[in-house]
């Protein structure tokens, strides 16, 4: 067995409580090269005159990836305290792995030579709202929705729709147009809207504020939001906005106010000022978002800014009643300030939800101190790649999404927030040069795929845009420039997803086979004796599947097969799917 | 080159600031396996036509254990962000690895591809006090140090030193004790003391906690404990106390109200109380320190339990004036509550030092939000089995301590407390089988390692005793009792730690060459061109070591050796050392 292959280390993905009782421990081993590993466990205390007193526990194997085997147990240690190690096995061969290193039995009398999980705290347990699991999200860019009401609209309001979205121009879509829609998105199924920013700003985008503490008139006044909130409330529907505090806007008071008195400015030390006088050019000299003067980078670990930014996250729960922070450029906040955003939002509402736009590797926000979950990028790109730009195949798709489940805790998947596209990426239709049955594949992957589904505005009804500004194209609501054939799709899947418990939130999911030839990938999601499995098949040619079982429910069409000997063979069409419950 | 056993992942000890400008990035390979690894890396939002603007530099091989080489580079990105990855070369052949897995070259158009450090914030950095560094600590067990005021004496209490220690026999050391002897610690080089707990408490080891707010009268008042803190102060030492907030003691008021009322206490939460009525028989029916009835575990997570002990950590800071918490069992008490008493305790004294009790990998524990370092066990046990067991060599002990260091990030290694041994585990000597000579080869090796020292009050006179409770015998006065040559051989190490700036803290550690025939250890430090090495050799046969140089002072002798051709031969005699500053 290969030694350098064998990776644990207590913690983050590797160990780390599901729930207040029950521990999940993972072990990577090299691809195919361990037959069996078992956890050697016992109470760190637990000690008889012959020494410490362990058992053995196999291990199954979780998921693989190009490289590596993932192992995992789900063990509740009566005491809330482990000690452990693992045994692992290839034909003969015997290998014990612990903290301390190898050796060819577990010692009896040295308990620091395995590595241990001291106690299982309840308060350290990731835990993320309940909802969320059951949410399917949609994603509003509101200036782009729905224009419910004129007489707000900017100065220059083009008529909707009748222009292609600018960096700079403006077709007035404001909170009363997306109470007028509400009913449509009721209809699809959607229980949740994730708004991009919506407080006072200077673009048409807002992620450049003015005024944390106040709506952009554009869209509309605190009253009308709050009517917004109530009646998405009344219909099963949670709010989520959109928290822009890495950066400020340019017309940020305080930044307005160090532009003009530099040094002497109360606010100096609200931002990252590299030297005085401030300058924009050529290159602004303090930090900000990437190079853009736009947007200057606020100093979170300020007490004032800390305090500030604070006072908002709390505000729009308090007084409006939303659900959630979605968090823009999370990741280059300081993780202080997170955590204290974190005890704030949840003293004032504990269900509320926090998500982290982090886009790569976000362990380290996501171990129950910081975030609720992060945007799944990593599925995103894996997805797309695999069925959208055919750049990859179902393997590479297998291996990829597989490295990403094995790299998080599973109470993290589960929740994780699962995007085809947003405002910041070019339209998934479009990704996909048009062709709408690679669309609807993607779809089901996403509505079937470990976490929660968000619907960027539009995707239903198969609008098209390239990068932004493109994908930021008014919402179409005559039904004539709808594909209404697609809605009906993804409704489908939304109710399949609320109705089937297998497919929602409560299944595990499992890549079951995908080849590199055929380029079709199996998976499954099980839940209490049910199996689903999903066929995904989006090459040029058919492909028959076996899966075991007597006996299976196409879920889409209500077809039922069935087999003698338990090996049900299946028939998936060209650039089709199947959903077979078994 | 063999990728399985290539690992880095972001934060941790494998990518983390240094300081509020340095980054340090670490790789690990398999050993021998790759001959020189680049670091590929840019600013994430520094873009061209050509795509991502990167560019190459060389990381260094840091160090090397059984299985692994360990490469590492120190960089400052000028914008405090950095996207990387990593060019593997071994002859003709090189792999780019990062986040998305292997390629042949950097991708130039797709970002995501590689590892991010997203933004350095300072709060986040780990940042330990600046004294602790250059501390050299001193355990003292109260009850055993000094008996100074005979009319506080416990009932009961034996002459000093008349009699063997046990669980229950009392010799009366107390505070008047200590001030009495503080100018044998000065003289000794001491200039910190971590005292095992002294609140008021059941036991003569004080772990079971009656009041955490008063002194244990058998240890004097809160007079004269100011009086101590103050006379250490003057004299240059800093004290550290012992915050057993695990557990509380039996006679803890709150748990005997518990015992008396159980369901109807008012402090019924105040711990986890399995089921009602309480019973410590057969076994405790409540958590509780391994599985004792005198310790039931305190639930932190209580917010009751939380104030208490958060204003019981202040308190003795703000009146008292110590420098310090070492945080008794720290790895059973939940992760939150460490990160509110640093909170707390920082708020009130920003360099106070906070030590965590845990003997495993620590990484979680530090990170910046809880402790500044933990008691490095882990060191213990390895230098312990090579140079007072001989159950591991020199090329064992090499790759054990390789494999810690490289397990943090350097600013934590550069703080960690370096014990030989304490009130819990069998004096060192003893585990030395009174060889007096490797007791000197471990001080040596202590006094030089990375981290700060600690030494267990009578080690330095070459006090023996096996397991607790015989290694809490009490301090020998008599000087015809005390090894004065050891004490002066500790002593002369702690000057030499003092006065030379690569032998202290701020010389950085590697391993030279380590060897499992003949037993021998080379190691060195630097700083700034001096390098001092640092030969140890138990074996019974001498051993001539060549190290790079033209000339060499042994620092110990003062004697100068001399070469013509730049590499200089030296002497090890059997059983002895040599530290040679270049």
């Amino acid at each position: 067995m290969m030694k350098e292959a064998i990776y644990h280390r207590p913690k983050n993905s590797f160990a780390y409580a599901y729930d207040e009782r029950t521990l999940h421990i993972r072990l990577r081993t090299k691809k195919n090269d361990v037959e069996k590993v078992k956890l050697i466990h016992g109470d760190p205390y637990d000690w008889a005159k012959e020494g410490w007193q362990f058992q053995y526990t196999d291990m199954f194997l979780q998921a693989s990836d190009e490289l590596f085997d993932y192992w995992l147990i789900k063990i509740i240690p009566p005491y809330r305290r482990l000690r452990y190690g693992f045994a692992l096995y290839n034909g003969d061969e015997k290998i014990v792995y612990a903290e301390k290193g190898f050796s060819d039995d577990p010692p009896l009398n040295d308990i620091q030579y395995y590595f241990c999980f001291p106690f299982l705290n309840e308060v350290d347990v990731f835990n993320p709202p309940k909802w969320v699991k059951d949410t399917v999200w949609y994603q509003i860019f509101p200036e782009r929705f729905a224009n419910g009401d004129y007489s707000i609209n900017p100065i220059g309001t083009l008529e909707w729709d009748s222009a292609q979205p600018q960096q700079d121009n403006y077709f007035g879509g404001d909170f009363q147009g997306i109470i007028n829609h509400l009913d449509y998105l009721v209809d699809l199924g959607i229980n949740g809207i994730y708004f991009t920013p919506i407080f006072k700003a200077h673009s048409n985008h807002k992620y450049d504020t003015i005024d944390y503490m106040e709506i952009d008139p554009q869209f509309g006044d605190k009253e009308t939001f709050k009517k917004l909130v109530n009646k998405c409330h009344e219909k099963g529907i949670r709010i989520m906005l959109d928290a822009v505090f890495n950066h400020s806007g340019y017309y940020f008071p305080p930044f307005q106010d160090v532009l003009k008195n530099g040094e002497n400015s109360i606010y100096k030390d609200w931002f990252h000022i590299r030297e005085f006088p401030v300058k924009t050019e050529p290159e602004p000299n303090f930090e900000s978002f990437a190079f853009t003067p736009h947007m200057p980078k606020l100093n979170t670990e300020n007490t004032e800014v800390k305090a500030y930014l604070l006072k908002v996250a709390t505000y729009w729960i308090e007084e409006f009643d939303i659900d959630g922070w979605r968090l823009d450029v999370a990741n280059e906040v300081d993780h202080q300030f997170w955590r204290e955003f974190r005890q704030e939002v949840k003293a004032v509402k504990p269900d509320a939800y926090i998500l982290g736009e982090i886009w790569h590797d976000s362990m380290p926000w996501l171990q129950g101190d910081q975030f609720d979950a992060v945007m799944n990028y990593p599925f995103t790109l894996a997805a797309l790649d695999y069925l959208a730009k055919d750049t990859k195949n179902a393997n590479e798709f297998a291996n990829q999404v597989s490295t990403v489940l094995c790299s998080y805790p599973e109470n993290v998947t589960e929740t994780t927030f699962n995007l085809l596209g947003s405002h910041d990426t070019e339209r998934v239709l479009t990704l996909c040069n048009g062709d709408k049955q690679k669309l609807k594949l993607l779809f089901l992957l996403q509505m079937s795929f470990t976490g929660t589904p968000c619907i960027y505005y539009g995707d239903e009804i198969a609008m098209t845009g390239g990068e932004d500004p493109e994908c930021r194209k008014c919402m179409k609501w005559d039904e004539n420039q709808q594909d209404l054939h697609l809605k009906s799709f993804v409704k489908k899947l939304i109710g399949l997803r609320k109705t089937e418990p297998a497919f929602g939130s409560k299944g595990s999911f499992s890549i079951v086979e995908s080849s590199a030839e055929t380029n079709h990938l199996v998976y499954s999601k099980n839940y209490n004796n049910e199996v689903i499995y999903f066929v995904i098949n989006p090459s040029s040619k058919p492909k028959t599947i076996t899966i075991n079982g007597k006996q299976a429910t196409n879920l889409w069409t209500g077809e039922q097969v069935g087999a003698d000997d338990n090996l049900l063979q299946i028939d998936a069409k060209a650039n089709d799917f199947l959903i077979m419950k078994v």
